[in-house]
C-alpha cells in the first residue's frame, strides 16, 4: 500500500487552470521543495536564507536565475507535515503569463524537480494519511462539481461522513472476524469465541446499511453528473417546444457562470441547485405498425438511461390513456421516476386532464409545476447527506454485499467456520478498499490518474 | 488624478485563469476585506477572530455560510500598506471548480463586496503609489508576454528602469523650467535666472535621449507583439515551402507550451526567445503587365507592415538581380531590414549566388543561416534593456519631442521667455504622462480597462 511513500522526490506543477490570468500558482512538494525554491528566490537582489523560512508565511520577492529575473512572486512555504501533501512544500504565485508559468517549470526542472503526475499531490497526501481514499476522490469530484447538489455531495464525502459510516461498519465486522479467526487456531477444540447470534444481528444491520448505500448510487451518480431526463412522446406532442421552453430562461443564467460553456452543447438545466441533463429521444412515430414498433423500441431503449422520464401526451390524442399506459409500461419504477404531462392545453377542447399534469409548452402555462415536480424527484442534498456517487465505491459495496450474503447463508446452513471467515474476509476487503485501508498500487494508480495535473 | 483614492470600497475577483483547475484564487481588497473574509472563515467549525489576523500568514480552514461549507480553503491576509494594492486584502485559495469560484463570489457580493472592474487592483496599487503608471502597464505586458524577449522587455519596464530614465530627464527640465517661470515673475526687471546655454545643452541631451526612445518603438513594439516578417517573391519562388520549412520543426516545441494554441492559427515562429509573426503576402505574379503591377502593388503595400522582409529569389530566374532590385526598392531602410535569399540551390546549375544567402527550402540547406540572420535583425534583449513597447508611451514621447524642438527653435530665434516656457511645460506634461506623474481619470480609465479582471 505504501510503496510510493519512499518515492518522495520533489515534484512541481501548475495548480491553477490553463491559460492566461492575473496570477497563476505553481506548487512544489517534496524533500527539496523549500531548499530549491529558496535558492531561486531573492528579496531585492539579496539571497533568501532557507534556514529562516517560517511555515505558512507569504514572502514577496523575485525568482532570479543566472541574474535574469523571471518574475516578481509571492512564495508561501509549508513545512511538513503541516501542508496539503504532508511534505515540505512551496506555492509560488506568479503573474499569469503562459510564458512565465512555463519558464518557471523549466527552471524548477533544471534544478532536479520533476513534473508531477496527475493527482500526485493528492496521492501523496493520502499516503501521508492526511485523508483516506474516499476523501481523496471527493477532491476530484469537488473540482469537477458543476451544481450545488453535486458540490454538496462532494463536500459531505470530503468531510469524511461517508468514510466514518464505512469504518464503523467495518470495525464491528473486524472484531467478530478476529474472534472467528481465533476459533480456527483452536479448531480441534471446537470452541466458539464469536457469538453467532450476535454475528447474525450484525450481518443484518450491515447488510441493510450496505443496501441503503448501493440503492443511493443511481441517484447519487445522477446528481454528480447531472440527472438524466428523457422526454418521451409522439413526434408532434411538443417535445422540442417543451425542451426549449424549459431551457429558455435558464440559459441566460448558465451563461453568466464562467467555464460552463459546455452546457451549451449538451442540453442541461440547473433547477434549484440540481443539474438535469436531457437525453435526446426520437418521437414515438405514428406510421405503419412495424416501423412504429422499431421507433418505439429505440426510444424505450434510450429511456433506460434516464432517472426521470417525462411522458409527454397530446391533449388532442384520442387514445391519451393508452399512450400513457404504453409509456408507463416501459418505466422501471424501482429505478426510474415518471411524470406524465398533457401538453397543448391552450389548444384542447377537453378541460379534463386529470390525473396528468397540464401544461402548454407554447404559452408556458404549467411549466413551473413541471419544474417543481422535477425538483421533487431528487432528494434534497445537504452538507451531511451520504450518497454513493462513485462507481468504484458502488462496485466495492456490491461485492461486499454479495460476500455478506454468502456469510449469512453459510451461518444459516451451518457451514464450517473456515469457509465463513473466508467470505467475511472478502467483505472486509471490499469495504476497506473504499476508504483505502486496503489497497494496491494498481488501484491507486487508476484512481489518481483521473485527477488533473497539479492536484 | 487621485479621484478614485476615495473610492476604496471593497472589491473581489477571480485572479486565476478561467475554467477548472486544481486550485483557483479569489482576491479581495479594500477596507472591509479582512473583516468580511474573517467572518466567512472558520477553523474546524470555530469562528475566526479577525483581530488576531497576522499579515502574510496562510490559514487553513473552511468558508462556511449559513452552516453550509462552501469549501476547504487557504486564506492569506495582507494588511495595508503591505499588500499588492496597498489596501487591506485577502487571497482565498479554493478548489478550482467553476461552481465553487462562482459561489464564493456570490457569497462575497452578498456581504457587500463589489466585483472588481478590469485592472482595478493594479489601478489601486498605482493610486496608492506602489508603482508608477509605466510599471502598471508593464504588468499587463508581462501577463500577455509570449516570448522570452517580450517577457524581458516587460520585466525591465516593471523594474522601473524606463521610468527612472524618464524621471531623471524630466527633473532636470523641471529645474530649468522653474527658474524660467521665476523670471516671468520678475519680467519687468529683465533678469535671467536660467542659464540659456545650459538649457540648450540640456535640450540637446534630452532630445537625443527622446529620439533614441522613439526610434526603439518600432522594434520594441514588434518584439512585444511578434516581429512581423514578410516573405516576398514570385509565386513559384518557394514562399510556402520556405514558411513550412521554417515552421516545421519549431511547431512541436510551441505546442508543448500550454495556452499557445492560437499560434497554430497565426503563422508564428519562436527563434532564440523572440517571436516572429509571418505576414501573408501574395506572390509576385508573372502574367500580363498591368495585372502584374497590381499584384506587385498589393504585396508591396503589405510589406510596409513588416519589420523584416525576406526577398525570396529563384535561382532559375534569368533576371535575378532585377527582381532583387525591385524588391529592395520597396523596402524602407530606416525602418525595415531586408534579407535577400536565393532559393532552390538544389536545382540550379549556377553555383554563384553571391551576394545573396543561398538556401534550399526543400532540402533544408541554408535554413540555419537564414534563422541566424532573422535573429541578428533583432536586438538582444536583457533584463535591463530599455525600449518603448507601448503605443501610448510612443505618442507621448513624440509630443514631447515636438515641444522640445519648439523650445529649441524658440531659443534660437530669441522668443520671449513666456512663449518658451509654454512649450517647455507641454514637454514636461507629456513626459510626466508616461509614468503617471501627470494624468487624468479618463487616461487611467482607458489604460486599466485593457487589463483583465482580477488584475
Amino acid at each position: 500500500m505504501q510503496s510510493n511513500i519512499l518515492n518522495n522526490d520533489t515534484i512541481c506543477a501548475i495548480a491553477t487552470p490553463h491559460g492566461m490570468g492575473a496570477i497563476a500558482v505553481v506548487r512544489v512538494s517534496g524533500s527539496e521543495a523549500i531548499s530549491v525554491v529558496s535558492r531561486l528566490f531573492k528579496q531585492n537582489g539579496k539571497p533568501f536564507d532557507c534556514e529562516k523560512v517560517i511555515s505558512h508565511k507569504a514572502y514577496f520577492g523575485q525568482i532570479v536565475v543566472d541574474g535574469e529575473m523571471i518574475d516578481e512572486v509571492l512564495v508561501t512555504f509549508f513545512k511538513g507535515p503541516h501542508s496539503f501533501t504532508g511534505e515540505d512544500s512551496a506555492e509560488i504565485s506568479v503573474h499569469g503569463s503562459t510564458y512565465i508559468q512555463q519558464r518557471l517549470l523549466e527552471v524548477l526542472m533544471a534544478h532536479g524537480i520533476r513534473l508531477a503526475e496527475a493527482g500526485e499531490y493528492t496521492r501523496r497526501a493520502f499516503v501521508n494519511r492526511k485523508f483516506d481514499l474516499a476523501q481523496a476522490e471527493a477532491i476530484a469530484d469537488l473540482i469537477s462539481s458543476e451544481s450545488q447538489s453535486a458540490h454538496r455531495l462532494a463536500i459531505s464525502q470530503l468531510k469524511g461522513g461517508f468514510s466514518k459510516e464505512l469504518q464503523i461498519m467495518r470495525s464491528k465486522l473486524v472484531e467478530i472476524s478476529a474472534l472467528m479467526e481465533l476459533e480456527l487456531d483452536f479448531s480441534e477444540e471446537d470452541v466458539e469465541f464469536a457469538d453467532r447470534s450476535q454475528l447474525k444481528a450484525l450481518l443484518d444491520e450491515t447488510l441493510s446499511h450496505v443496501n441503503r448505500l448501493t440503492d443511493s448510487f443511481r441517484m447519487g451518480n445522477a446528481i454528480k453528473n447531472g440527472v438524466p431526463v428523457a422526454i418521451v412522446g409522439a413526434t408532434n406532442a411538443g417535445k422540442s417546444t417543451l425542451l426549449n421552453a424549459l431551457l429558455g430562461e435558464e440559459r441566460a443564467i448558465v451563461s453568466d457562470i464562467a467555464g460552463t460553456t459546455r452546457d451549451t452543447i449538451e442540453e442541461t438545466l440547473n433547477l434549484d441547485g440540481t443539474l438535469f441533463r436531457f437525453i435526446d429521444t426520437a418521437g414515438l412515430r405514428e406510421t405503419e405498425e412495424v416501423i412504429e414498433k422499431i421507433g418505439i423500441e429505440r426510444t424505450m431503449q434510450k429511456m433506460k438511461d434516464a432517472t426521470i422520464v417525462i411522458g409527454l401526451l397530446d391533449i388532442n390524442d384520442p387514445e391519451i390513456n393508452k399512450t400513457a399506459t404504453l409509456i408507463s409500461s416501459h418505466v422501471n419504477p424501482a429505478e426510474q421516476q415518471l411524470i406524465l404531462v398533457v401538453n397543448k392545453i391552450d389548444l384542447g377542447d377537453n378541460p379534463s386532464t386529470s390525473p396528468y399534469l397540464a401544461i402548454s409548452a407554447k404559452t408556458g402555462q404549467g411549466l413551473d409545476e413541471l419544474k417543481s415536480k422535477l425538483i421533487q424527484c431528487c432528494p434534497r442534498i445537504g452538507n451531511e447527506t451520504t450518497m454513493v456517487t462513485n462507481l468504484r465505491h458502488f462496485e466495492a459495496l456490491k461485492q461486499a454485499q454479495s460476500s455478506l450474503l454468502e456469510v449469512k447463508k453459510g451461518l444459516e446452513v451451518g457451514l464450517p467456520t473456515d469457509l465463513i471467515t473466508q467470505d467475511l474476509r472478502q467483505a472486509l476487503y471490499y469495504l476497506g478498499s473504499i476508504t483505502g485501508e486496503i489497497t494496491t498500487d494498481e488501484v491507486l494508480g487508476t484512481i489518481f490518474s483521473r485527477f488533473c495535473i497539479g492536484k
